[in-house]
């Protein structure tokens, strides 16, 4: 399993007229928590699709405990549970200023070679750095 | 069974450097599929949040199974399988262009009381107008 | 001299907690006056992409006289005031349900070849298109 | 004068298919930008909205200068020349990882009581904390 956390804020117009966090924009933050999540091992989505792989999200959840407001520096913990091979999950746990869950996200990612369109393996760089936490 | 259809055309600034629309895009065009679900049958959203209820998201999941491009008007067929009662689900079919079935998205919301923040059933008028569709 | 006029309806997604239309929302209803604007004409944004030449915004104002309000169906009047040469103007004045001027924009974009990366003229047939608005 | 940083990454989802920033996306950026702006002063914009006073848009301009690219660390350069009265202008400076400047702004907001909707001078602790900066 590898775990990690990073931290969002919340942009005025990521609110809505309910007042709250609308509920399309977790998309963006869980965008943020895997693209850091995987920074922080030393491995970038840019660097991985500038080598010709990039990552198409094929599935997604959400569940939405409780609104994300205005200005609220969120904690995402992000997980990888498995080891990834064509796919890749991403769970989110999301908590706001107070250190309350207020949100679970999951995304499933497919590794697509970009001339190809076809589904692959990730570049062993990255299945390299990945490995120590799955043994 | 509740069934219609709306037409999304995809914005440029909603694609993404894949060149397909962005994941996180598709919540939008839940949103805009529904409400015009609701107005063809005389509802707005806007009535009903005026009138003391929202309906915030509880929860969502999405299935990409093709991407949306630049221009495509899709076309979105939204379906309630259930009489709503404090919940509601919407469910979301997407097809591009050319008929094909991009995308798969459900959406489950509750009506809310605006001033107590509690669950409430929703109003007379939306149960009255639903109500033929699920005898 | 051309003008055109479209209608956008404003999303719920596009509101803020201010209960008004986010201010940097409107950019992308100025996207959607142009290319509908052009598309009154027959030509469309997608075909001119498609076929090497692309429109990146090189300046942009807006001006915001009253706020922009949930599910208000949108007037814009699109103008051209000057036949395009590299470069092209359109001005977006807004209107809301009411009939009233709420908001007023103008964006400079400039017809860039997608290989060269170099300012170009637009295609012959979008010269002819617009040619007879400007004599 | 004053004058002060801060640091924007660009998402993925803020890019489009030409591979750049979209230009509706900027304006979030600013918003960015002028909220870090006043917190490094102290002030946030949540407290002041709290205490009964908003910041509408009235006025925005931008001049995009080169695109900005997915997973730059942009740099915001924010300055405010003038001493605030009931209305107060921005200006940003956007500088990519290279430390290229690609895009200039300005936008002008005005203070307003959220109850009235009146125009009003902004909270004098507001006031009092910018004050050494135009002496």
């Amino acid at each position: 399993m590898y775990r990690s956390e990073t931290f969002v804020r919340v942009r005025y117009g990521e609110t809505d007229q309910m007042g709250f966090v609308y509920y399309g924009n977790y998309a963006m933050y869980y965008e943020v928590a895997r693209v850091e999540s995987l920074r922080q091992l030393g491995l970038t989505y840019k660097e991985l699709e500038d080598g010709g792989v990039m990552m198409p999200v094929l599935e997604n959840k959400s569940v939405y405990l409780a609104p994300a407001l205005y200005d609220d520096n969120l904690r995402i913990v992000t997980t990888l549970r498995e080891k990834p091979g064509v796919k890749i999950i991403f769970e989110y746990e999301i908590f706001n200023s107070s250190g309350k869950l207020i949100h679970q996200g999951q995304t499933l990612l497919a590794f697509v070679n970009k001339n190809s369109g076809k589904p692959c393996r990730p570049p062993e760089h990255f299945q390299n750095v990945l490995k120590p936490f799955f043994e």
